[in-house]
């Protein structure tokens, strides 16, 4: 997608460093910087302090994590280290430990080292193609949803949370894929965007990449979209996911379950845009997910540009309040209309879900 | 109320320098800054940039508003285009208009200037002294329910949103004096804070003013409610209003419905706390109410203190991102368990609420 009309990923190989590139997301919407990776701690370092973000994104920063610690290494044992502390890095986002075991498929004993490791990059790029390929299908998918809405309406509202955004993986986006093709195909939308605190990952990255791509949209506080809805100016709800388990149910930002309900409460379709490699098919109660709880800095402190265009960082509580920081929430499937998957459109229950595992 | 263990109301009347002190509540929770209101355009600009605000203080403001301005004009045709002004301040806070019309009683064609000027005063300070016992009224109806859940349970968790706190009126609050009443009684209390975006008043007016009068709290972002209802960490929500119309249905801070919502899907009950100048007896429908629409620098700009302890003023969105700013949002009745009136604890519906006009 475009930044100033220059075409970017969100991460990608640069052959000429022989190091990953990756753009600094904790700097948007205000400086785009482009950090380059070349070893395990700076992989560990980009994913922890959420330089990348995003389910899809976690993933493939991890699987150029675990080409980058074999390339430094080149001992498996050293390398199962390696992994546990990729692992370690954020517990919620399921794509993680989806990207690490398919490249552990690649570490095989009957191989060169120097062959493993071409092995492994090429698995990393692969990772990203077909999760460029699979957003690009949600894409498609969940045009159509919009496009009968515009066929009645003339006009489409849509409401997203956090960044789903081509941002949160390598292009396209998840739940921002289905509004890119509706825009290449001039459909009148607009879209609200929940400011998503604590991070404000809406403001700072959706509204931010929409603003790029020319899309209409509007930044709300995640208290707004209730008096929206009540007023009809919500057509539909998508949002990404952080992990879907087999059951149906979500684990996403936190904040998205309120706007579900709200959703529900208006007969508003809210839908659930996720490749493949989001879904849980192991974790059968929402109870058994761990939900990362991070930082109270990142209430209790707000960076942005002074009037001198200066980025600054200030405090913005009372010295002594005790702050509590989940990060996600967990939506019921009795909330989700549909989930739009890479695959189809199907049901958020275990049914459904269980097809695509075996299909 | 204590700041730094010294008693404070948020606006009184100085016999000393014969003018209005107020708190600037702009300046909270970094500075506690004691402003002179001494004429009619300083208490427009008060309510305004919300020095002062909270619907039951921003009708006691509006009362020494037209004190102040009887006092400076001193011609009835010129306080009827002061008191106009007044009214334009903010349309949603139903005490303003209120207020006003109790002052209006004050202004008699058969007495002296200088009588009326005192009568305004005496009246002005009057609805000061009545909201305090109004406040206390609730606190110890309120506090009622706080004890049984307490007796069950042997801790209260306690979610507010926004400031109902006795910053939004002359002492003691709405939300809050139920709390205040159960802390003074030794329950087991603590209240999650919702930030309350965009203002921030759950975090820098409620939170602060819990800190002064050592309430165990949280500050939490708006999103996090529906994760700690879903985990049982939430035994009961009450918040103020800006305006309960004759129907029940309740105009509050933005975001406000979205609580009540959640708290209904969990069998929570969520009580709404108010003195009878919050009621709009005329209002039918809340389609009529007018949903005050304010700047959109106020989620645009936050203000905080950078490393050195200065108060730094910073932007935080991208450039040319759109903002919509509705301050208010509605609640249908249907989500609220009870209104905690100083006159009892009633169903927020049409026969309840018009039995107190009655009273």
């Amino acid at each position: 997608m475009l930044i100033n009309n220059k075409s970017y990923r969100t991460i990608w190989f640069d052959k000429q460093s022989n190091n990953v590139k990756i753009i600094d997301q904790t700097k948007l919407p205000f400086n785009l910087k482009i950090v380059s990776l070349s070893n395990l701690n700076q992989v560990l370092m980009a994913i922890n302090t959420m330089q990348v973000r995003g389910a899809p994104l976690i993933g493939a920063t991890a699987a150029y994590g675990i080409y980058l610690a074999y390339r430094e290494l080149k001992d498996k044992s050293k390398i199962d280290e390696a992994i546990l502390k990729i692992k370690n890095t954020r517990p919620t986002a399921i794509n993680l430990f989806w990207a690490v075991t398919r490249m552990l498929s690649k570490i095989s004993k009957n191989k060169s080292k120097a062959v493993i490791e071409e092995n492994l990059l090429r698995e990393a790029n692969k990772i990203c193609e077909d999760d460029i390929k699979e957003c690009k299908s949600i894409g498609k998918r969940g045009f159509k949803l919009i496009e009968e809405i515009h066929k009645k309406k003339g006009r489409v509202n849509i409401l997203t949370h956090c960044n789903a955004g081509w941002l949160a993986t390598i292009d396209w986006g998840t739940a921002t894929a289905p509004i890119y093709y509706a825009k290449k195909n001039k459909l009148n939308i607009h879209v609200w965007v929940d400011e998503t605190r604590p991070r404000n990952q809406g403001a700072s990255l959706t509204s931010y990449e929409l603003n790029h791509q020319e899309v209409n949209n509007t930044i709300i506080t995640d208290n707004t979209a209730g008096i929206l809805m009540q007023r009809g100016k919500i057509d539909l709800c998508i949002v990404g996911a952080d992990r879907v388990i087999i059951s149906g149910d979500v684990v996403n930002k936190i904040g998205t379950f309120l706007k579900a309900l709200l959703a529900k409460e208006f007969n508003i379709p809210f839908y659930v845009a996720i490749p493949l490699s989001t879904i849980d098919f192991k974790t059968r109660r929402f109870e058994d997910v761990i939900i990362e709880e991070r930082h109270s800095d990142e209430l209790r402190k707000v960076t942005g540009l002074d009037k001198n265009k200066n980025l600054k960082q200030i405090d913005i509580y009372p010295v002594n309040s005790k702050v509590y920081n989940p990060a996600f929430d967990i939506t019921p499937k009795k909330f989700i209309t549909k989930l739009i998957t890479n695959r189809g459109i199907i049901n958020a229950n275990k049914n459904a879900i269980s097809r695509l595992r075996n299909d």
